[in-house]
């Protein structure tokens, strides 16, 4: 029966999780989006995961006990790693303890060296001397002269002799990539902004940065309303294909959409738009050239061709975006193929390419996106991983949201968690990776993926789940929910056929991790960090994702490590530092491609890969 | 009376000049539009100005024997330094002896290394394999491989996918400053041009150029038509400043003359305009303010303030010129107030800043410009010398244009040359220079510029002099031609008033050329150099010029080079060249601009600069 859950609330956020009691800390930290600093994977060693529980602490760790004063232990600080959610809770986590920092960003170069951030919009308040006598330099020279190397477009040229004037010669000069775009009257330094955006096929999330300070001021997030033409790629780009208006109208829906959320960040944090100078935008190579209305047909044929590598710069008018009239758009450099923007964010935002040992970034999704770096060598691979871990094209499947099962434990019975704390109505990807993992654990589910019944069963199932093995159709099914639990008035079903849909996806990616190993003559042992990325990948359980296969099961749980959404992570870097930005164009440029469409011994690895390992990690 | 003159045709470019006798061939040369090499000042000892006198040779002189074979001096080879024009001619003037050579330009450096021309646009005929199985590359990188790096503006990564398939990825790429600008079916490496244009306060001239060969494939010239809106820039300033429209007009008057010219330009070298893929500017700091459609307000009040001193960049369509839909605009950066591009393309073109010896060079105009080489420092200055020497404010002045008496000889008589062959109806402003030059010579104008009459007249006086000294109106006056000479049925008359405007002419540009001397401690005689440029200084007498004071009277004359068109040709240059566009930006940097309008000395040199000299060189 489905367990009560237990209110988490984390300040200064005032974010709320409900998990289930004896949730990992850490884990119902990222359900809530955000991810800790934790150097040593989780294993106590580092003591970076302070958090301060104020209401609702566990007892301390002898981890705790080594790390925190007795004062301290008492005031409620833990280590994330080693707390457990033992009720409802406030937990306090300080910046410092998030990866994503929010305090002005430091790009730490491969050399060693540290930048601070050097976003490309650049603010100047200036008190010029008027021309005099003997003082006849250029008005943009003697702008230059305050402000430092400026060049201006032929329609800020046109106004500044007017604009000077009438501002008699006081203001903020506007600079973007060394290039001024406006001369703000009075000082306004301290209204600089410019927006992060991860184009998801499925979500939009949007982050407003005051480049100021470095800190994030609001977020929005909402369905990316191109869904409705499709829910995955390749639709759409048939979409666009197919009709004369489609390009128009997919690139409009999402063009809106954002503009929508611009509006939402601007309220929420109280600052006028003008004031936003540029958007840098992260998503999938389909997502990123619908952003920029670029014809997207030879996306949808082998062997899927994107129009141009490299970072796009445009102006945020030209997009239809309502910013400042000459606010700026920096779109990420892709690797190629569907390996997008997203990717090179998330090497970016991981530094996946920093680490000493071989080690993979992994992101989970319709498509699932793989990176491996290894020998000083970053390799990527995108492969259709289809929608089942979104919860389609599964019996009972639905998004993660309210009313969706979204995890499933077995201990001496079957529980399992609620989004939104109502009666389910379906469940969501994570629940089908426990069910599955559970299942293969108590020997239901064969490593064939074979769901057993009757005498095939192992004689000591715990009755709990005995009972749920029904047949539906003629074929096993498992009940996760009674028709008198069910929201919906049905009972809840996991069919033969959705652990089939399971086994495609997983294998997928398994398959595509294995020759990205192959091809670097290591073995998943060999790894020393796998980096979970993406939105989905913060909500799965990764001893579960590895009991499955969809992670390396060959290695230590805490190898594996959740990073959050690192599209908008690496968006968010591109729009605060230029160096970031330099840094993500080579990172594209030196990733090698590997296309598993046409790789031989990429149906072979699939095939094996479909096969759930005989025994998980 | 007027002296019937000799047609001289130079070959190859057919150009025909009508000059009287004994002329000198380098001035002939020079009035035809072209400058010769003459790196020994027309010493005779360079040989660089070899001409073929094909019909009307005259006799060799000692330094023609020396220079060249018996059989090249039967042939018609001459040095045009030493050649005189004895009849009707045709000359041939080989491209080497061009200074403007029409060959593959080549830009030499200052630490000597020597780079061909490389302009800012740049085609390549690509054939690149389609995509494939494991060749998987975005288009734009594909493109790259094959083309060299490039970029895209985002109106062009839209059609570049399509492009590529519709031509099946053969075609030629069309980059302009490393930016992909377009992708032509076929093969059109060899049909790339460009236009240079000097926009000059009273004409406008152009060229086209074929940017595979760096030669010169028509010209063009016309009347500037704003002078509809007022003759100098002040008064189109003035007109831009009181009319709401003001400036459009201005702007919307030099763009259709110039969009017209590009019409005449194209129809004589049968190409089409698409093929013109960028244009480069040299004007006055007013005249590029103007064709930019930049607010001149400022340039109209002490202490006459440009928009901008660096060069400006522009896309073609965005000021309304119909060349390639993506033809790009470079305008030549100005050194400050009136000291515009086309000075900076004069310091460009002349390579003033090469020279080992203190150099000068003298922009004869409206506006007088100065600039002033010396001990390694580019200095400049702009005076107001009014439009005396445009045949304005001269009692029967005129442009030199049909009917204008351009030259005043004096030997036992006076005799005059008039342009087009006709009777005269009024003079230009060379021929006020050579006026005064004789009657200073012959004792009627006294060094204070006083016109003498009756007893003030020297007993010696050729008679043919003594008649034309005349009483008009009170005051004396000089004529030029008889009622019964003149076309236009009235004696043209040179008044005492006309002597007064030329002497604060000339007073203007000697006083900036002594400023800037005294400047950098120089006297007169310090000059290496002298060159004289702008389409007015081709048409002067140099002696005569030194003889009132003009250029400098204490140096020889040899030290006196002409230079043609100096902006046309540093525009020239700008569109052949990127390196010639860096150098030009470091010129107009390095040059200091010296304000002589708030100068304490200018005022009292110009008194006295406007005494001409007590005996000329």
């Amino acid at each position: 029966m489905p367990e009560k859950e237990v209110a988490v609330t984390f300040l200064p956020m005032e974010k709320t999780v409900y998990v289930l009691e004896e949730t990992r800390m850490l884990e119902a930290i990222a359900g809530a989006g955000m991810t800790l600093e934790q150097p040593c994977g989780g294993e106590g060693t580092c003591g970076k995961c302070r958090v301060r529980v104020r209401e609702g602490a566990c007892e301390p760790t002898l981890v705790d006990d080594d790390t925190f004063s007795p004062k301290e232990i008492q005031e409620g600080w833990r280590l994330a790693c080693q707390a457990v959610v033992v009720g409802p809770s406030v937990v306090e986590i300080p910046e410092s303890s998030l990866l994503d920092s929010r305090h002005k960003i430091l790009i730490h170069a491969k050399d060693g060296s540290v930048s601070v951030a050097d976003p490309a919009i650049a603010k100047h308040y200036v008190e010029l001397s008027p021309p005099d006598r003997g003082h006849d330099a250029a008005d943009l020279v003697r702008l230059e002269q305050a402000a430092g190397t400026c060049d201006a477009d032929l329609e800020m040229l046109r106004t500044l002799p007017g604009r000077l004037r009438e501002n008699r010669f006081q203001g903020t000069a506007v600079v973007a990539e060394g290039k001024l775009i406006d001369f703000e009257p009075g000082n306004t330094e301290s209204e600089s902004f410019a927006v992060a955006v991860d184009v998801g096929t499925t979500t939009l999330a949007a982050m407003l940065l005051d480049l100021t300070t470095g800190t994030e001021r609001a977020v929005a997030a909402r369905l990316n309303p191109q869904t409705s033409f499709g829910d995955d790629v390749l639709s759409r780009i048939h979409h666009a294909r197919e009709n004369p208006r489609g390009l128009g109208e997919l690139h409009e829906a999402i063009i809106g959409a954002i503009d929508e959320m611009v509006g939402e960040l601007v309220e929420a944090a109280g600052i006028r738009r003008e004031r936003i100078y540029e958007i840098a935008v992260a998503g999938n190579t389909t997502m990123q050239q619908l952003f920029c209305r670029i014809d997207t047909h030879s996306l949808g044929e082998v062997p899927f061709v994107a129009a141009t590598a490299r970072r796009i710069s445009a102006a945020a008018g030209e997009l239809g975006l309502h910013l400042h009239p000459r606010a700026k758009v920096y779109v990420m450099p892709v690797v190629g193929g569907f390996v997008g923007g997203d990717t090179v964010a998330g090497i970016l935002a991981t530094r996946l390419a920093e680490n000493r040992g071989p080690s993979m970034l992994v992101d989970i999704g319709t498509n699932g996106e793989i990176v491996l770096f290894a020998h000083g060598k970053l390799t990527a691979a995108s492969t259709a991983a289809g929608p089942a871990f979104e919860g389609a094209r599964i019996s009972q499947g639905m998004r993660g949201s309210t009313g969706a099962i979204e995890k499933v434990v077995v201990d001496d019975a079957l529980r399992t968690n609620v989004i939104g704390n109502v009666s389910p109505i379906g469940l969501c990807g994570s629940a089908l990776i426990d069910l599955a993992a559970e299942l293969l654990r108590h020997g239901i589910l064969g490593s064939d993926g074979r769901l057993r019944a009757g005498d095939e069963l192992p004689g000591d199932l715990l009755p709990d789940l005995r009972r749920r093995v029904v047949v539906h159709k003629n074929q096993p099914a498992f009940v996760l929910a009674s028709k008198g639990e069910s929201g919906s008035n049905r009972r809840i079903l996991v069919t033969q056929r959705d652990f089939r849909e399971l086994q495609l996806a997983t294998g997928a990616i398994r398959a595509g991790e294995l020759i990205l190993l192959k091809r670097a003559g290591l073995r998943p042992t060999d790894l020393e960090r796998v980096l979970i990325a993406g939105g989905f990948g913060n909500f799965i359980r990764r001893s579960n994702a590895q009991r499955i296969g969809l992670l390396p099961h060959e290695i230590p749980r805490s190898r594996i490590r959740y990073q959050g959404n690192t599209a908008l992570a690496g968006a968010r870097l591109a729009a605060l530092s230029q160096t970031a930005r330099r840094h993500a164009e080579k990172l594209a440029v030196q990733t090698e491609h590997v296309d598993l469409s046409h790789d031989i011994e990429f149906q072979n690895a699939f095939a094996d890969a479909m096969i759930f390992p005989e025994d998980g990690g």
